[in-house]
Parts: structure tokens; sequence; C-alpha cells
């Protein structure tokens, strides 16, 4: 007689939205894990597990994919607000960035905000910042899963005083990651096509080829940029890029706010993806990506929060509510956004964005184990129709409870188990001290 | 020697936004309450009180004022989301209310709905709906303070199937509670212009003047509502209105998203306050209010949630954080709307609205004791620059730790003192499932 098999985790008990093709959800489903990988979806049964996990009035869903984010900005959380965009720009953020961002205060922000990110149910994320090899120490630390993209600009960066050497570093960055940590995706960021020269973009771009890793850069964020990138170089900037030959399925374009129905077209063409940041671009006045186009040409889109001086929050739940919404609102047809659509986005489709999905972003046996549970016993979770609803349009960041991902859990009942938690919170409460002492020279903070 | 005073309740150690006039901002300050009322406001210094609260790490300001909803709907929260204006009202909503609103399910979705409000933060709210007896019963058992509107229409409602006997039941509705209840204040309700004849609405807002009350009317939610009154009476709603003579300082019109400018300048002239429901409107795809051409003349804006069917949650932190982004990425212009602004509105503005300013909406001597405290001691509120940003931006009702309410304390550490939560979930668990049940023989729910 065969030896039972025993899991390392069974999950039972909740309502399992799978995010599979089918979209199939099940009632009383039990998941079993092995080894960090789903290796059983069912309904409930008794099996033999060393960890049994009771989701009973949950909904078990994949853990969510943040597309964007600038980590360690969250040392800058509501530094600087309401201000026009340039003024934000100019006189807080770059001035604080130059003179604040260093190893220190990348990784303690990282940790803050992995903190933040795994609490509000992330489980994978993409950032883009300086210093990327501190981030992808504290992702160790933290147990998460990330594509960490190393920036490029046509100036000097805090861990870049010269240009030359941008390159070389961020070579080194990707051969140290690239198959040393199997958590954690290197990949190459430029900041956009106005800060980036031609040659840049194609030197990095090629340089990602070379190395088989994902290119990312902002795109049309602000209606300035079209006419700037026109001036310029006498087209518009969707176009230049193609012009370039940096847009294919391993470029997400993030933000995209001004993208033309022409631009579409060329993206849909090629599969470039879209990381969709609306809290944010609602925020900085930025504007309202055009994503039922997008969606309808097949185009993948994820969501993302964006940094925390622009959003200031990590919580994938508020980027869903807000997708949701600003698309109905802004068209007047409440039918242009679904519920469901959203939490697709928020989930396999981030993960397709970041050319993860064959191991994320759906529960399929096969996959790895990044699963969230929301605890639905609550009020404002009461009574219970639509699950996708429920998730989208009353949910926040605090309703989920569990956090594993690649089989271990990290968070438990609202505990964090990997992270602790009053000293990563104390060292970037030190760090925003000496930044509020320091600026506090200057006319406004 | 005089005996030192004692207080019922104090309130020390936090940082105290006061929405006073000045809005001053108190550090480590101490709030004194004594028969429901604040006798002191100073910096913490030893007194003697009965019950002492710790609010160090806390940002403590007035509760929140939710000043437009329809508490019943809770039972339809989630029921049918994402669908056309008409459809989601006449295939899904007007139907389940006329089936399945009565007393039982009036009373107890009120209260899991002042359990939703409770825990994010809200003291006071504005309700419109059927059966507000009940609502006012409910009110009075959970210890809530509210404006308890009576509705009306020119059609059978649940509660009138006689449109005749809707005054004299309007009337009787408020000589029960204009004076027995100091916590609820009795108000009447008109549909709208274009569900209440011209005779209806002079009729209720004569009522309402010979009560000393408040006349509330959903106006200009959305587009159509223009073309509509135009046919039938040849001038545009607020005309309308107008010239009916009904609009002054006891009326509050809610929503207002095509609010004109010349309606803003009669509403200023008047004195017409707005109930502005940001996320109601965003989710229904209704339209974006003018609220920065309001407030710059002058006009009281309160912020609401409007119902759970249309929003679906009763938490006005996602009311604060909606209504300073919509405006800005609407009008591509971060400044037009402050994250102060909306702490304003969601406080004394609110407070203005309901015609309650002089009793609420701001921590003072002389006022009476609502007051909320906010956990920042958390990874997504840390650091901390700007408190005002921090509550709009980063904040969310599950960081209310406490809550008072006329000097009683009515959540404490999360926990609700007045309201037995599983029984009350479970009262709209069993509603909910006898609407799905009866509802499932319809094409789509």
């Amino acid at each position: 007689m065969m030896q039972p098999t025993t899991f390392d985790i069974v999950i039972s008990g909740g309502t399992l939205l799978t995010m599979s093709a089918t979209m199939e959800i099940l009632e009383d489903a039990m998941i079993g894990i092995q080894n960090g990988c789903i290796t059983l979806v069912d309904k409930s049964r008794p099996v033999q597990a060393v960890r049994m996990i009771n989701a009973t009035g949950c909904l078990v869903l994949p853990g969510l994919v943040n597309t964007h984010t600038h980590l360690p900005m969250v040392c800058f959380r509501g530094m600087a607000d309401d201000l026009p965009l340039m003024d934000w720009l100019t006189k807080h953020i770059f001035p604080a960035e130059a003179r604040f961002v260093n190893k220190k205060m990348v990784y303690d922000g990282a940790m803050l905000a992995m903190a933040e990110m795994i609490l509000s149910g992330t489980t994978t994320f993409c950032d883009g910042y300086f210093f990327e090899n501190q981030i992808a120490e504290a992702v160790q630390a933290c147990g998460m899963r990330a594509v960490v993209s190393q920036g490029f600009a046509d100036f000097a960066t805090p861990d870049n005083p010269k240009y030359e050497k941008m390159m070389a570093a961020a070579q080194r960055f990707v051969a140290r990651w690239i198959s040393s940590a199997p958590m954690i995706t290197p990949a190459f960021f430029c900041h956009s096509p106005y800060t980036c020269s031609p040659q840049t973009l194609m030197n990095v771009k090629a340089a990602a080829r070379e190395n088989g890793i994902m290119f990312l850069t902002h795109l049309l964020e602000n209606k300035d940029e079209i006419e700037t990138i026109e001036k310029r170089y006498g087209k518009k900037p969707a176009r230049h890029l193609l012009d370039l030959g940096v847009l294919d399925q391993q470029t997400i374009a993030v933000h995209c706010n001004w993208l033309s129905l022409e631009d579409i077209a060329i993206f849909a063409d090629l599969g470039v993806s879209v990381s969709h940041n609306p809290v944010s671009s609602m925020k900085l006045a930025a504007g309202v990506a055009p994503v039922p186009q997008m969606l309808k040409r097949g185009i993948t889109v994820g969501l993302g929060t964006d940094g925390s001086a622009s959003n200031n929050a990590l919580d994938m739940f508020r980027e869903m509510d807000a997708s949701a919404k600003i698309h109905k609102v802004t068209r007047l047809d409440p039918t242009v956004m679904s519920a469901q659509t959203v939490v697709q986005m928020a989930t396999i489709g981030g993960a397709h964005v970041l050319g993860l999905d064959s191991l994320i972003g759906s529960i399929e046996v096969g996959k790895e184990a990044d699963i969230i549970l929301v605890d639905m016993n609550q009020p404002h979770l009461t009574p219970l129709y639509n699950p996708y609803s429920q998730l989208v349009y009353a949910a926040r960041g605090a309703d989920v409870i569990t956090s594993i991902i690649h089989g271990k859990i990290v968070m438990e009942n609202r505990r964090l188990l990997t992270i602790d938690l009053p000293e990563v919170m104390n060292n970037v409460r030190e760090i925003a001290a000496y930044v509020r002492t320091e600026m506090s020279g200057r006319k406004q903070i």
C-alpha cells in the first residue's frame, strides 16, 4: 500500500479564486503545497500535512503583483504633497534624493516598504531605483519575490556619480543575481525617453537582450512629454521608442497615461506590456491611462503603486479600487472596467507583465505557492454576493490576514514572520528625522 | 482650597488636529471630557479623570461626518456592480427594494452599517431611506449621532404604499424624534427633482421649514437629469429648485456632479450646502462634482459615502482619498484640492452642512465630545511628515482604534462596545441569503 502524500502546507475551507484561464472559483477548496509549489487544488478532504491552515470564511487568491515601485521612497512619504509637478520634483524630490539616498536608506526603506506590502497582500513586486543590490538583499531577508531593476539616466545618480560607470555596475548587478537567487529577477530600467538619450535607451535595451532580462521605462506619464520628445526628435514618444528598436515582449512601459490609439496598436503588435499606476497618476494629476482600449487590443496590463512619495501607499487594494473607478467616471461608462478584470490585472496580469506568469499569478497545480488569505468575516465585507466586487470595492489591504510566498508563510494572522517591524520602523523614522532637520532650512518641506 | 476638577475622560499624549477655525495642531495634547462635552484642551499635564486614554503615537481628531447614506443598502452590497446605471437601478436595485425592504431589513442593515462606520471613524451621519423610525432606533442602540431623513417620492415607497399618507407619517416621525433624543435630528428628504413633482418639493420644504428641520434632495447626480428637467419644466434643475423656493441655508443638495458655474453662484448666494460623494459617483460613472469651484465661492461642502450598493463601503477615509485625487486628475492640477481641505470637509465641513457645527466637527472647549484616535504606529503610516497628508493618502478606516461619541466610548482598541457584531452580521447574512434565493430566478444578480 502506498504511503499517503504528506504536504508541507495545506490550506483548506476557503473560497478559492484560482485566477486561472477559466477563472474557476472553488468553494470549500483545498490547496496542497510541497517544496514551495502547488501540487494539489481540489475540494477539501482529509489529507496529511505538516501544517494545516484553516481558511474558513476567507477568500483565497494568488498573492498580488505590484508591477512598479520605488521602494526607498517610503522615506519621503508625505514629505511634499499637493504641489505642482515640477515644484514637487525639482524643489523637493530630486534634492532629497540627491542628498539622502544611500545604501542604508535604500535598504532600510525597502524593508519598511516590504512590511507594508506583505501586510496588504502583495507577494511580488517590480522595483526600479538606485542601489538595487540593497533592494535585492532586503528581498532575500523578507522572503518576497521581486523583479529588481537597476536604474539608468543620462545624469549622475546617487549610486553612480559617473554616467560612464553605470553600465559596468549594472552588468555586475545582473551577474550577481541572475542565477543565484530564485526569488530575484534582475532587470534594467531606463528612467524615461526624456532623461535617457537614444544611445542610452539602445545600449541598455541591447544589454537587457544580451542578458535575457526585462527592460523597463517610464513612458507618457505626463502630457507634456509628447511635446518635449516631439521637439527633440520630431516624433511622438512611443514612435521614438519604436524607431530605436527597444519595444518588444520584454519591454514594460510604465504609466502610459497619454498613449494614443496609434501607440496602442504598436504596443499590441509588438507585445509590449504596460504597468498601470492609477493612484499615483491621480495624485500627481498626471492623467488617466487608456487601459480599457489597451485591454481590448490584447495588451497585457498590470497594476502598480509607484513610489510612496507620489501615492502615498503601497497597498494594491487601493490600486484595484482606483483602477475600477477612474475609467468608469472619466468615460461616464460603468461597464468599461469590471471588478473581475481589475483582480486579473492585480494577479495574473501583473505576473504576465513581469514575465513570471509561468511561475505565479494564479493558483494551479505546478505553479509556485504565492497565496494570500483575505478575512471576509468583517462588517464591511458583509454580506458577500460577489467575491471580485467585494475585493475591489469593499476590502482593503488590512483584510489580508495570511500570506505565503514560495510556500513559506511570511505573515500569519497579520503578524509578520520575516521582518522585525519595530526595528524597521525605527530605522526609517531616524532617516526621516534627519531629512526633516536637514531640509528645514529650505523654504517648504 | 478648591477640589481639583475630575474629568469623566481624559485623552492625552497624542497629536491633536483641532480642525478649529485656526486649524491649530497641538502636540502632546490633552482633552478633558465632562458630561459628554469637551471642557479642556491643552498640553498634557497631570489631571484627575475617571478614565485616562493614552493617545501616544495617535492622531486625535474630530469624529468624521458622513453627510449622505442609505444605511440599509448594506444588505445589497456587491449584489450588482459594473452595470449601466439604468440596468442597475431598474433591474436590480428598485426590484430588490420593492421586494425586500421592510422594518427588520432596515433595522438590521442599519446596525451593520453603523458597525462599519464606527470601525472606520465616522461618528455622525445623515441617512435618507424608508422606515426611518427604525434607523433612529438603531442610532440610539449604537450610540451614534445622526440626521435621520424621512424620504419622499411621487410613487409608493416600501414604507408608504400610498403617497397620500407620506406627509402624515413624516410629521409623526418628526414629532417623535425632534426633542426626545439629543443625538437624533430628524429631517426631510425629497428623492430628486425628477421623482418629486414641484408640488411635492414645495410641500415637503414648507413642512421642513415649519418644523425647523433640514431639507435634502439628490441633485444633478447624472448629466441626463439636466435634459429630463429641461424637457419637463423648461429650465435647468438648480433653477427649477430656485424658482420653487426650496433653496436656502437649511437645504442640502446631494451629489451636484453637474452643477454649472451659474448654479454655484445661486447656491453660494442662498447658502445651500452640498454633500459630495466622490466614490459612489466614480463607481456609478455619474460624474465629478465641481467642488474646487464650490469651495472657492464659499459653499459649504461635506463628504458622504452614499449607500453601500453604489460605493460599496461606508469608510470616510476612502471618500477623503477619492476627493483629494479625483479633482486633481480630472483637472490635471495637483493644487486644486489639498489634503487639509479634504480633512476639513470630512469633519467641520460636514458638521456645517448638517447644521451641527455649533455642536461637533472640531475639538474645542464647549463642543460635544465626538473624537477619534488614529494609530500612526504602523508601517504604512511611517514616517510622518504631515498629518493631513498621512490621513488622506496613507491611512484607512482600519487605522482608527478608538472612537468616542458624545463622551461615550463606542469603540476601544477596535472592539465595538455598543454593538453585538456577530449577531448583527448574521442578521444581514440571513437577509442576503433570502435575497439571493429569491432573486436567483431572475436573469442576473
